[in-house]
């Protein structure tokens, strides 16, 4: 940590910074330049609060140097760490494309679904059960009805299964129907305590990205999941909120390839969330992975204008096959497959 | 609500959206420009899922008319709602300062926390039993026993508490410890399980607003209280994430004047999180108050220097008791005391 | 446009309103709904004074239906349409690199530049000879004698060029010089009066994003343009500003699939800019044509270590081939090439 | 100027970066840390060209202490500074509200708007000849014949007159008509051509924050006019953009708080275009002067609804009278007058 001295900072105001930085076990490095005093704590930062520092008489700022994340990053662990959903490798040579519904309606709806995800050539399906709305009044879900529906269908055309968790409650029903990877949804990304309980069990954990959030808040809460003994973690980038009005969120393609510089982990792309609109995903899936995404989440629908939910942002089986051969020969260019 | 068709438009098309608007109990009236055709839905609008109606052949855009909030909104409450925490009404002609620090750290920092709130003139105190950070490795709060120093702190003086809930399996020990006010925070405010529980119980709470949360999710998200039936319901402004890195967060003072507008509920601001300095507490929540604001939630420490948590930003005793004065003269300004 | 009432608006409020619908031109086409009633204005609506309206007594708001643009707007011209610059066509199937180095420095590096730009196989070259710097006491470029370098330097190699235009004032020297295309820089994107003027002259005009324009705002830009007279005009997207601080900016590529939608003008991408950092550049530009863009304005400095502004993000002449060779693969995937 | 070595930086990399900090004038002070090497340049850091810095091999990265402006920090310039528009002092204890209409529309209507201005006590009165429009097709002002009528009303009521300059061209007339105080608009905040005449003229510049500027952004333009040999500048801020869609811009409180601290110079606030509507101007005028801003700069129409730009934010005369005595109320509060 680098914390810099007010331009008139007394020789008191510098010692007291200093027994402080040793009082946290740290070493410091005193260097006075022409208009400040700058002094360095050599140790582990990671143990220093900051604000405390920033609180000291005479201190401007200070700046950490070593990164707050210690298991998910690529600093210490640096061969590509790839994720088992139900057999199938995320993170590895080959983009996976995880495909379904927004939201699990009746069991027809889910096995129609199932078998357009399997003739797509895709390997995982997705499906809402229990749905996060804004609106108190809107459809909520099928609930625990909805993941036996999905379960049934899945297994059905042999489809490891990605659902969203939302209330730690309802962890253990998730482990009884055996979901073979749990979403941490955006409103949720910082919810602490549910990233500490899906830390603690043995599924992977695909955790998107939060409406807001920083590179850096995002990396600690998968910190928050690693700490807890799970390593099964993949980012899942889903658009962020900024000034624009003309779409639902901006798909932050930069994400991607900083995220895959900065961790191990995989690395997918919600270009359906992202840009909210079923006509915008061919353009910005072929985007994610010509940037160096690992797989997609996309939604699709049996029949989107029936869809009890996101109706105009779901793609038709028949669109999803297109979409999965224009990837496959975006992904040869860079060396990949799908 | 609006259905704007495309311009070219055929009238199966038009035919197709009036047929689903009567489908949801709403009459169709047709507006035919020159450019475009306009259909407009007259009824209960909040009935439609307007996903569905974007997803149809021809449709262009589509626009809601009436809000989506029902018992929040002032539209059909107009008279100012003053909820009761323990005794001390907020919302009503008296400005209210919640004061205290940010965490809970021992008995003593408590106790004298306690009494320098009350020496200032607060009538309401404030503290962190249950801290969310963005890191798994730092302070996570002193937990239950935590909320029990912090009742006995504040019962020695007689102030009613308010503190933060996370977790939705601790809302029962928070009712056993009688928390005077549960405030849910940033991170949590679409946590809809969370929401939906607070809902539940005849506890007033206070809704932070979400770090990039726009003035109708926040209203929609305090639908979600008010639908399970509580009503007790504060609105709490704190700063919202923009492009600026000069300080933590830009203090929303529009926010105040259209929620007041909004709705009848109370609207308080959060000073010392929004800026994140202690330096820039005294002029955000003189700003505060002069927008119209209902009360204060401010971090005071009994010695900020030692903090365990937010040390840079918590007043000092006698700080508080200086802004005290400041706002007292402000609240008459505008024909309020404090 | 549609002006919705307050729900207790009068009769005499909504006279008022349909009489000022009618001053403009306009028919009104009144629709009582259950909570609102709404009042369509029918005609050409871009001649309503909106502001006026929503001034007026009992209007809770109002919205425009009809794009306040004209001649850039795809609906009515729907084939895209090339723009020439220099003998090389942008919009077309071939996707077009226009590469070279921030700044104009000395006759060698552009030479060199030059040479890099030909062998790696662009067909435009860019280079900056006035540069808007965020500090006065920054580098402000070569001016004149930089345009009079840039010129020989890209002639010995038979490429037209491309460079920023600040100052209005500056317009007939950069026509003197023959620049084959002039750049509106971020910072100008609404200074009208310089758009007004390059919307007087015969030039292609690459009309760069504003920091935080909107899709719509950018939009107008250009049509302030094509107004003068001007319709050779060209969409680059650079990143947008956001809450992110761990990249320069967001490189939005939504936009490029929505502006292609709305205009039929082509769209380009600065991926060096987006990014900030070199290392960044290969996975942005293939992100940018997987996407749907017509081409790249792209950093390329014979030797990167020794420029003399945005030393960072520039990339080599190897870097530039070898990301040549990929961008064809991906253009060859969606039908194009390069 | 520290600069951070990557994890594995080699001891040539670090002497490469040794030596570069040297041709710079500066010296190099470098601290071996547990897992990073930390170089501190010492010396006029603001030599130092920091992209080439960050482009040299084994950098991770690279940050300045040193503030970048010089003229305009309060960090050798303690005192406020006076500015001085036309005699009235702007940025002592007196608060001044510059008010008048949007924009000069026709002789009577800015005689009665100056005769408002007067009578509510205001001593500055402001007004648009030349309006930057977001649309091509919309009214554009009424130009040099606007300044005049404007100089005529104003002269008759003895109000300095504050206008906005868009054209670097129109500034030898904006000296003929002795415009008191020139206003730099949001959109032009980083015309570096159009500031750096300013900075060469002697009359008070108003320079409105961008729309999405930085602090240290807007300190850096005001930089440019101080380093031209002008140093009546004046701040002014207006809102910035974010997420929210509810109002136009989000006024920034914070703001004013930090530019007194880092800066001399008055800072004045704009209510009128920051919230968008005229019923939010007096919370926000409110909100600024207790936050402690030197000033206002409010639109007032003799009769809003005739507007012909802006209506809906104009207040009425009777309205800047009633605001009028409210801020009074404030400012003494905060030991200033109006």
């Amino acid at each position: 940590m680098i914390i810099v001295m007010s331009p008139g900072a007394t020789e008191q105001q510098i010692e007291a910074v200093v027994k402080k930085i040793k009082e946290y076990g740290c070493e410091a490095n005193i260097s006075r330049g022409v208009e400040r005093t700058l002094i360095g704590a050599i140790g582990d930062e990671r143990q220093i609060n900051q604000e405390l520092i920033d609180s000291l008489s005479g201190v401007e700022q200070s700046m950490h140097i070593v990164k707050p994340y210690k298991i998910v990053t690529r600093e210490w662990h640096k061969e590509n760490t790839v994720v088992d959903i139900g057999g199938v490798p995320v993170g590895g040579k080959t983009v996976q494309v995880i495909a379904g519904p927004c939201s699990v309606e009746t069991q027809p709806q889910m096995d129609a679904a199932a078998r357009a995800v399997k003739v797509a050539g895709c390997r995982l399906m997705r499906g809402g059960a229990f749905k996060p709305r804004s609106s108190p009044y809107a459809f909520q879900g099928t609930g625990i009805e909805g993941l036996e529906m999905f379960r049934r269908a899945a297994d059905e055309q042999g489809l490891p299964i990605v659902t969203e968790l939302m209330d730690v409650r309802m962890l253990d029903t998730f482990l009884e129907w055996n979901v073979d990877a749990i979403q941490i949804g955006t409103r949720n990304m910082q919810n602490f305590d549910l990233l500490k309980e899906v830390g603690r069990v043995n599924k992977p954990v695909i955790l998107k990205r939060g409406m807001s959030a920083t590179i850096s808040e995002w990396l600690m809460a998968a910190e928050y999941i690693a700490a807890g003994g799970n390593h099964n973690i993949i980012f899942c980038e889903r658009g962020i909120r900024t000034f624009e009005t003309a779409y639902r969120n901006v798909l932050d393609v930069t994400a991607i390839a900083v995220l895959k510089k900065e961790t191990h982990l995989p690395v997918i792309v919600d270009p359906s969330h992202a840009g909210g609109k079923a006509w915008m995903v061919p353009a910005l899936s072929r985007a994610a992975i010509a940037a160096g995404a690992d797989g997609l989440l996309v939604e699709m629908h049996p029949t989107p204008c029936e869809a009890w939910c996101d109706a105009d942002q779901a793609l038709t089986p028949e669109e999803l096959i297109d979409l999965m051969g224009e990837l496959g020969g975006i992904a040869k260019v860079i060396g990949r497959d799908i």
